[in-house]
């Protein structure tokens, strides 16, 4: 049983990005054969397993143990791992929210978007996502239980719309996109509101980043503007099992796939990302257990 | 005996800026008579005072009385005031220097920058500053030691004036003017470096800011950038003037001031701000005491 999954890694990553390289690639796996002490044959884990079928993983490499497998596997390449923690760690740890305020996310059905917003409404914020489709809106609204969502490619005017769903304006920012969408949430944030800096995938690919001109908005609202990356903050991996498993049994936290089989369709299915073709995290299916 | 400063505040200050405003124009003044019961005939004071000679204030105007006059009461718009303050909140409260650690402090004459470069001094930490003339460059490096500085009109390339001056990159930025230079920071920041963000003076009278095109950086180097106001760390007055004053008087901290007399000079004087005409803290002297 494996699966691997599309997502770049490591700083620059998406500069660097390489199939073979050891850092690209979050999977499922079985061991197969192991010389390390605390993996044996059968075991599953997740982690660094790259685009391949086997892989030789050196010990220098972090793999988590799967403990719970009454989930789907393919979990631990989403809400159970590295997307899962970055939400988490995003959210909570850099975030710092407090019941009533209200949250904004973009990319809101991606594989980290679509978990912040469920975390925040177990906060008790009020939540809007972004997305990109008709489809995506539509599961934000219904499936993933966002208080409101739009289409930013049907909004001509960024800030129009973001005044229109936060009128009193946005306390936390969980960014994905950056460009024109972190320009106008610029414009709406609240005094001591917080942007927690995850993602700028509408810029990764552009020969010249598009210029944020609003960012003197940070000193007169007195914001906390944060990068981070999930690496920082896996010491709080069993503490998020054990915040995020009950709910996922109880249906209190729902997860959306988009799930494709083949290590040939891995190639695409990565370009697919940056246009938004699909929905929900991207996993690729390299073998069934 | 009265002096009258000329630095606006307020959130947007500079873009509502009128001289009768009562929240613009810091000043030390003597209480001439009151009807507050904490204020009495004779006392100084210092806070919001207004561009004029006399001024009604208010009861719910805060105002600073004056302990300590064996310094120079101008110093009560300046070290011992809102930019003192502001110096001492943003580099220890947001900055959260550490012995050792890289610090870059732009507009570094001014009122608050050279009280930064002094700060990191004292922390133990390496500091270069930037600023817009030979004589200021040269105030940083004799009177104000700072370790380096550079006149960055003389600096085509920003980024590799960063560079040099910073091979192993910068722990702390001390923005003071936003742009090109915030632009070319993110470039040669370091893991978990912080950004400071004071003010952006190279942006507030452009019809249209400079875009900032690197902000990706704050992720790739889990930067954390904050803006800040004052007013939030008022608290903390009385520990700063415990940190500063003893340092005053021992010669460890010194205190650079552009002083003019009289108010018709108080307009050029704060359009002389946006072009880097002053050198050091801007005061106007309405009358000595």
């Amino acid at each position: 049983m494996r699966i691997l999954m599309s997502k770049m890694e490591g700083p620059e990553g998406f500069r660097t990005y390489s199939p073979g390289s050891p850092l690209t690639g979050y999977g499922v796996a079985k061991v197969l054969e192991s010389g390390h002490p605390d993996y044996k044959k059968g075991d599953l884990v997740w982690g660094f397993t790259r685009w391949e079928e086997y892989s030789l993983v050196p010990a220098s490499l972090i793999l988590f143990k799967i403990e719970h497998t009454d989930v789907p596997l393919s979990y631990y390449t989403g809400i159970l791992g590295m997307p899962g923690m970055t939400a988490y760690a995003g959210f909570f740890e850099v975030g710092l929210p407090k019941k009533g305020e209200k949250v904004f996310v973009s990319a809101a059905s991606g594989a980290v978007g679509q978990l912040v917003g469920q975390f925040a409404k177990l906060t008790g914020c009020y939540v809007v996502g972004s997305a990109g489709s008709k489809d995506k809106v539509d599961l934000l609204k219904t499936k993933l239980g966002f208080d409101d969502a739009f289409n930013y490619k049907e909004e001509p005017d960024l800030n129009a719309a973001l005044k229109r769903y936060f009128p009193e304006g946005i306390d936390i920012y969980f960014e994905n996109v950056g460009g024109k969408t972190l320009d106008a949430v610029l414009l709406n944030m609240r005094v001591h509101g917080r942007i927690i800096v995850c993602g700028m995938v509408s810029q990764y690919n552009l020969d010249q980043p598009e210029g944020v001109t609003n960012l003197a908005n940070l000193i007169f609202r007195r914001i906390r503007m944060q990068g981070f990356n999930v690496a920082d903050y896996y010491q709080l991996y069993p503490k998020f099992l054990e915040y995020v498993i009950p709910k996922i049994k109880e249906g209190k936290i729902v997860y959306v796939e988009d799930i494709v089989e083949g290590l040939e369709k891995a190639p695409p299915a990565l370009v697919g990302l940056f246009s938004g073709r699909n929905v929900g995290k991207q996993v690729i299916v390299l073998a069934h257990e």
